[in-house]
């Protein structure tokens, strides 16, 4: 579930603006302020399983475009390899080796290779 | 005008795939292979203005998306701090010198902070 979670508050972070603004409302009202179905039922004054269909529909629509243009899975690539390059850094600084500068060359590499992807 | 290619080209490779078939195919002949206002519009049977509104409009869907996501902005910003990085390391690999690391560390923050916004 935390999973989910964070997949949709990226794909949300990503795409959320391209989706109309009751879906953003609503992804924002169950998703960022953790409210519950009935209650977003009610605030709306439509049914929960309306606002399940929404809900589902809402994120289905930011899963396609996550299909369609892959930007999320990129991003979390290129997050790893900066990640990586940080831990190196500090090991370097803390052995004074400069032999990690290698590895860090070689990653920077592998980020500007994902770039042209 | 250079610089308007490598925007089309950059947009497209980012929202490319939301494009309908038709509008990504007049986008690759004319920003891809090269053509003609006038050859798109005889491979089409279309007159040459209508080859010119289609490629308008879908250059105004690329800006809009961008407007709204601004993703090659941030990625652009990413790339400069990336090839920041690698000229760094560089120059620490050649002189030998660890302080070019503190200065890596705090572009691998940069990034960081890049990344949450």
């Amino acid at each position: 579930m935390i999973e989910k979670l964070a997949r949709m508050a990226m794909l949300y972070d990503f795409y959320g603006k391209l989706l109309t603004v009751k879906q953003q409302e609503i992804m924002e009202l169950f998703y960022g302020d953790d409210l519950s179905l009935s209650e977003i039922a009610q605030e709306y004054g439509i049914s929960r399983q309306a606002v399940y269909d929404l809900l589902k529909r809402t994120e289905k629509i930011l899963e396609d475009y996550e299909a369609k243009l892959g930007l999320v899975a990129k991003f979390k690539e290129q997050q790893q390899r900066i990640a990586c390059i940080g831990e190196l850094t500090a090991l370097a600084q803390q052995t004074a080796n400069l032999n990690y500068l290698e590895k860090i060359s070689e990653i920077i590499q592998e980020l500007k290779d994902l770039e042209r992807k």
